[in-house]
């Protein structure tokens, strides 16, 4: 049975949907759930569920907590027993094959990478995000947030990564991946994308050359790589004319009773929406290129989203990405590329 | 009276949208048009409008044409007599205040900035996209593609020309003008970013720190500076998320019959919102720091987008945008900043 390490303490919500989302992963999902955080809080929490006991759940004691407002830094420099760096611990000492957390995320990235260390071969671990397209398989994006001011080599590893993760856990047969650029020529983007594009045609995947903006919802490339620059903004871009388009239906529509009704069903469509692009919602979004496997809720995480996660965390670590990341950077290196 | 100086030959329903626009624009709004192009085709299509002879419309002569399939550089150095060079050069001679196409956005920004020349103190050009908020003020994006890989110092300078803008064309008092970033506090973001920050804090603007996509569209802001390749995958993100929108919720609401009709009625809302992304759709992107102006319109432009971008042409050179911009340039040359 594959062991999760939870961060009891990291969400908005925690330690209540921490818990309750390993209680119903524990139940369903045939994993097991350490819950990571002070241990009288999360007992008092954890007593409120009738039967906890026959579910394979234990307690793992940290004393401290990472808050929001904590920088990366401080987080992982002062705060040593707090219940991100335990749990990150467990699975660094084998305790654990993965590592689940809402907290803060610029902290739980810097730690994953420092206490678990990254997969030999990888040169930096990047954040992916999965965005819902209008032919209904999801995109994966790579990276949203983990590093700024890429190198091409960076976005080639990206590639690899994504591809790996979209045929193992998304089950796409030969992914198409590619750079996100400003046109679709190969001396069309900026230095970076440019710099990289040979390197992508040079490895071992389905490498369609550069896509745009417009193709994130499209459904016709399935791995987009792109610095975490431009991935964070083309995220929180989303994110946010989704809102702008909640405002503009009410508007539109609530003027006739049909409008009303017609308003009423698209606000469901439409949040529904909102919750796929938030990442994290349907189950967090994986560091990639870590050792053992992270995967970085939102905040506003309830039990649903922290149970989603804790089963992406076993998929990934059942399904041997990291294994494989690890064989095709070495064969990469050895290859010279 | 202010005379315009239309590439007669550029958009994809040339001559019939130019010709159909330039009419419109003498008939109502008090400019003079030049229709630049070859001559028998242009004079063909406007003898189809009665009266034309009445209006304040020339035809300039120009023997070649830019495709949309040529490259800048191709159609700057030899099609020396395209409709859109003759176009510039009459700016740039004096003989018309500004300069509107509806070609190849790569060749007229080149064209224009080679032909025309930049305003003094500026060091590239830009092109700006008008962006539509929930608050119903419009927010301008500088730069939305005429320059990737962008040095800090070009961000102030968007900063400078679209504050200007912003005053003197959309009528904003004191507007608030943000850097697109990651994260609100001045050491969040890129390298970029970071070495922008200091040198926006010390120009006469309403500076108001970082800004995150999501705030495009939340009207908060009303000038956002960013490298135009940033600028550019925000712009594409948002078109194929309108597009991934109309899809989803036809999907949704066409199961009952108020749903088709609150369909109906959403479609609408959704093509006049996408219509207003597509910035060239309502009077055309400015080149701004090209001296003279310079209005680039979107390739399928109609006859109503060219009158629009006859329009703000003549409204930027009569605001007086380019001397403010070469003043405020000037002053912060001799502060040092």
């Amino acid at each position: 049975m594959l062991t999760i390490a939870l961060d009891a303490m990291g969400g908005d919500h925690a330690p209540k949907a921490e818990v309750e989302g390993a209680v119903r992963a524990a139940g369903t999902l045939g994993v097991k759930v350490l819950l990571v955080g002070q241990q009288d809080v999360v007992r008092r929490e954890l007593e409120q569920y009738d039967g906890y006991r026959d579910l394979p759940i234990e307690i793992v004691h940290a004393s401290e907590r990472v808050t929001m407002e904590d920088s990366a830094a401080k987080a992982v420099q002062t705060k040593r027993d707090s219940s991100m760096r335990v749990a990150s611990r467990l699975v660094r000492d084998g305790c654990a094959q993965g590592f689940v957390s809402a907290g803060n995320t610029g902290a739980v990235m810097a730690t994953a990478k420092i206490v678990q260390g990254v997969v030999p071969g990888v040169k930096r671990p990047a954040l992916m995000g999965i965005f819902p397209t209008v032919a209904g398989n999801p995109v994966v994006l790579v990276d949203v947030g983990a590093n700024v001011d890429c190198k091409p080599e960076m976005l080639a590893q990206f590639a690899v990564m994504g591809d790996i993760y979209s045929r193992n856990i998304l089950r796409r047969t030969n992914p198409r991946v590619g750079i996100l650029s400003i046109g679709e020529e190969e001396h069309k983007g900026n230095e970076l994308t440019r710099a990289a594009f040979p390197l992508l045609k040079d490895l071992h995947i389905n490498f369609i050359g550069n896509v745009e903006g417009g193709d994130i919802y499209g459904g016709t490339v399935d791995v987009i790589v792109c610095d975490g620059f431009i991935g964070n903004v083309a995220l929180k871009v989303s994110e946010g004319l989704v809102d702008m388009f909640k405002k503009l239906l009410r508007e539109s529509l609530e003027a006739t009773i049909s409008g009303k009704i017609g308003y009423a069903l698209s606000k469901n469509a439409l949040n529904s929406f909102r919750k796929r692009l938030d990442y994290s919602e349907y189950g967090g979004a994986p560091l990639l290129g870590v050792r053992g496997g992270c995967i970085i809720c939102h905040g506003r995480s309830n039990a649903n989203a922290i149970k989603n996660a804790i089963r992406v965390a076993a998929e990934f670590s059942g399904g041997k990405v990291n294994q494989q990341i690890e064989e095709e950077l070495l064969r990469i290196g050895k290859a010279g590329v």
